[in-house]
């Protein structure tokens, strides 16, 4: 029997991969100027660091590191994550699990707690990689309404009676695609909410330590009483994407179903990748290292806004104060799908923003990241946009 | 609202966590003979090649690997891979993945493929962290009858009938846990079958190199013809587990779809661990080391298969010719995990086989694995066990 006779799994109907690493193939041209990715810059990459603390964690525990590992985490990793939690992102978790990636946290959540047709409400636009995951889990994906200060709690009620959701997911800070950030006041309410009504709050915060303005704020996690928020968090932004670690912390029974879903996922994550980013930890690297980042990024953010405010009157978009990508709005009929073929051929990439909503549409919306381009290509890149912005008006 | 009114998925309704990794954290306490895990023994694992290795790639590399990497493989190990998989495993792949852990590749296979519902034939007993995935993604597991030669072929296509499988689940060489080897027939007609009824065979052969006397057997992949038998590797035994990197082998369209699904699961595979196994690759560094680790384990079942022809009469067991498990049947009546309470007060664990079984049942059957003891503890701990098994009859 022929092989074209195979029936993949329902959850693929409406998945057809993502749209974003499809454009990444066409970035990869050599010469091209991409405000497609979202990913660090080279120089932020700390490989030398990493090189010394695998030649140290090898040495120190090598045998222990290339054997079998916990699903529940590397228990230096353990000890020591718990302890940033508490410190650096300011809650007291009850339980944490390392993951591999952010990911891979999402992907556990709803392993944990979504079956199909179960209601998740999300803001929109979103995450790209999380709105896949949550369909590949057949999910009832509905929109929450958001504006400059994040998601609407009044929106949120709303459709938390409506649709009585399983789980909320948001990005509190500088989200994932727009750049906007949940208030202090919104993130106490969302918490509030989801006690009152028992919704699981995954509250996903990747860039959260990528802050060129402002002040911090706490998460929505520090707000919340009774545990029905789960924190997402990674290392991908201030360490190393390429290692792919990351955690959940939260309550004890969500993160012990997360860690028996682990079990027959990857059994744990690599010992030697965990034992890395401990290290990060333990000789309290991170401070400095992400000053550096945020200095040189929050320079490269204000030079792609200034560009944009050269379109002002043609082009809406958000200016946050940290993060990693701008959000902008093209006139009612541009289409940015049309014009990035007109950019990619003048060798510049964005993604275009349909793809990060839900239902489509919006085609006058494209994301713009800037941490991964030198200041000569943001000006070059933002010239040519500009051109085409303005011609194609 | 209290969090005690979350309800978890549907699919966690019959899966509790692996009973085996229970049993690991009682084995951690100190002095312990442990015949429980799976684990290669430390002496086999590379600590500092793998330094070595670490440092030249993120020399090499560093930037790189650092950074995001494509859903599809580190690009260097995509080719050594193909390669390695079509010289050492012995056959031309169409495509390769490479994955957290082979056992990230059930879970992709699973949830590119199964819904719930659909029906997966298993051998029974079979390793129980696959079985668990299978049940997390909602299958009717089905058990195909097995003997010394492996899965019996005519019961299979028996219950392929029957049942109208989405897929075979099988590990052919040195099964876990009971060492059986599926013969050199078996696997054409098993490759046949496949074809004949369309069903995926999902071949998982992470002991293949684990030989210890006898003939390399060729994979059921290779006698594929029609695209439907997928090859799950693993660098686990013959590495290191604790580098989490294992790899899918099949027809583009379902290696496709795979890939797919490990987009919103961990994004890829950490770029330093696949770096690392490439140079293994490269360098040709398999071969020598695993000359050596099979030396030492070949000895080790030699020797505790010694023991237990001590028990002959009393207990039937099965005699692999590698792997890493042997496989021991008391007399009926006899409870293998009332037994094992015994076996631990006097320091030495098994796996009571009951856990391997779909169904359960089985009390009188136990795992024993030998790669991770000294001759000393084998003498020491199956001179306990022998007297236990005696005394219980």
């Amino acid at each position: 029997m022929d092989l074209s006779s195979l029936r993949f799994a329902h959850r693929f109907d409406q998945v057809s991969g993502s749209a974003i690493r499809e454009i990444f193939k066409i970035i990869a041209r050599p010469g091209m100027i991409s405000f497609a990715g979202g990913n660090p810059s080279l120089a932020a990459l700390p490989d030398e660091k990493v090189s010394e603390l695998s030649v140290q964690v090898l040495r120190d525990h090598g045998k222990q590191l290339l054997q079998y590992g916990a699903t529940e985490g590397y228990p230096p990793f353990l000890e020591s994550l718990k302890q940033y939690v508490e410190t650096a992102v300011g809650f007291r978790p009850d339980a944490v699990l390392p993951v591999t990636g952010s990911t891979q946290a999402m992907d556990l959540l709803c392993k944990a707690l979504i079956d199909p047709g179960d209601t998740i409400l999300v803001e929109n636009p979103s995450f790209l990689g999380n709105l896949q995951c949550m369909k590949l889990y057949q999910a009832n994906l509905v929109p929450v309404a958001s504006d400059d200060d994040g998601m609407d709690p009044a929106d949120l009620e709303e459709k938390i009676k409506a649709y009585h959701p399983k789980m909320v997911y948001t990005i509190p800070t500088f989200q994932n695609p727009s750049g906007r950030t949940l208030s202090l006041a919104r993130r106490e309410k969302v918490a509030a909410l989801a006690a009152e009504y028992g919704v699981v709050i995954a509250e996903d915060d990747p860039y959260r330590d990528l802050r060129y303005r402002g002040e911090m704020l706490p998460s929505i996690k520090s707000f919340d009483r009774e545990g029905w928020v789960v924190f997402l968090g990674s290392f991908s932004k201030i360490i190393s994407p390429g290692l792919r670690v990351g955690y959940l912390a939260g309550r004890e029974e969500i993160i012990r179903k997360c860690t028996v879903g682990k079990q027959s996922t990857d059994v744990h994550t690599a010992n030697l990748t965990q034992a890395i980013v401990d290290q990060f930890i333990r000789q309290n690297l991170l401070p400095d290292h992400i000053r550096t980042i945020c200095a040189d990024y929050g320079e490269k953010l204000a030079r792609m806004l200034g560009h944009l405010e050269d379109l002002a009157g043609l082009v809406t978009f958000t200016r946050p104060e940290g993060g990693l990508f701008v959000w902008a709005e093209l006139p009612e009929g541009l289409n940015a799908l049309e014009l990035l073929k007109k950019a990619i051929d003048q060798g510049v990439a964005y993604v275009p923003g349909t793809h990060f909503f839900v239902d489509g549409g919006h085609e006058n919306t494209l994301r713009l990241n800037f941490s991964n381009s030198t200041d000569d290509q943001i000006d070059r890149g933002m010239s040519v946009l500009k051109t085409i912005f303005r011609e194609a008006k």
